[in-house]
């Protein structure tokens, strides 16, 4: 294993990160992330894998969710430890709201840490930061906060 | 030539079938299948490279189109197999007709086989799957079926 | 360091071009390019890396500006040359003029050349070809000249 393997797992982990999410396959999505993950995405902060799907899963559950990833930044650190910076976009859609298109669309960073446990990479900490959010004139559901 | 060489090869493999397509330049692009690939986009079904170059440049022929894979999950299964999962997305726009644009945005995921004949990666098997289709108000051209 | 190295290496330049272009970290942007970097964008051509941020920087200055680069082929053609191409979009927006939204969304392909100094990959030279711009109904700011 050299670090362009782990590089390229890593870019695996986030390929899947946004796959599970996107086809909302939620068990596979909740073992993407370390049991101590610090999950920050606008005014939301999750601090562990359950309270990332509870919410996510809960918010999006009657949308299609579009999300993707450019351009990874990855730095492995040590032996288990990595970081990485990407750029990204998502677009959401809800069902219409008295005839108007809830929804958004996104574009931004994640800064973003790893850490390999029994020989995966997880994520172990995730901080979303926007360049330009479009809301559409529907306006977009509450984020759940439990 | 090691694992993530083919890796390598095999995301490029995708990036020409993109810009061979983009750019028609359609003798490049029928060179990146093998002679029985199978392809799945939508309802139309295509059995070998030749169906594939015919249909897709006779539909798209006055359409400016812009594809774009992200996110590859590459799983290289044996010493010339290899497996592919893409996100993509797809954006087709033809001269307006009656005044209103033609066209489509598309968003979903690729699941593709490879196999290396001679040396060289090739696709041999391709299904999109959509999450989002949005056709503009002047619909779309029918896909031609010879 | 394999030519894969130097592929991965070359990616991450590129993912720094984007991330410093849009944060308008110029300092860091314009430590990127080879000092007689050929740089070739629609009608402007600018030849060296102060005129590229001296022009970037003044004609975005305030902009929101999203780039992004997808499907990379690059080639190792030396010990410290290299090629690239890559599929790319951006999504410019300044703020409203009388009303109208100023900006555009472009695409198009990157054909770059890069170089190895003292140990690090830089861009010497870029030029972008349009598959499909499309301006906003508020038109777009000038080009500076200088």
């Amino acid at each position: 294993m050299t670090t362009i393997d782990d590089v390229e797992e890593i870019k695996r982990l986030k390929a899947r990160y946004f796959r599970f999410h996107d086809l909302k396959m939620w068990d596979a999505f909740l073992g993407l992330f370390t049991p101590d993950v610090h999950i920050e995405i606008g005014d939301t902060v999750m601090r562990d894998p359950a309270a990332m799907v509870r919410i996510t899963s809960a918010w999006v559950g009657d949308a299609t969710t579009v999300h993707r990833g450019f351009m990874p930044e990855i730095d492995v650190t040590g032996p288990d430890t990595a970081t990485g910076v990407w750029s990204m976009d998502d677009y959401l859609v809800w069902p219409e709201k008295d005839g108007l298109t809830q929804g958004m669309r996104g574009y931004g960073h994640y800064y973003e840490r790893y850490r390999k446990i029994d020989g995966s990479w997880l994520i172990s900490a995730l901080r979303l930061d926007r360049l330009k959010v479009e809301v559409f004139e529907g306006g977009l559901p509450p984020v759940p906060t439990v």
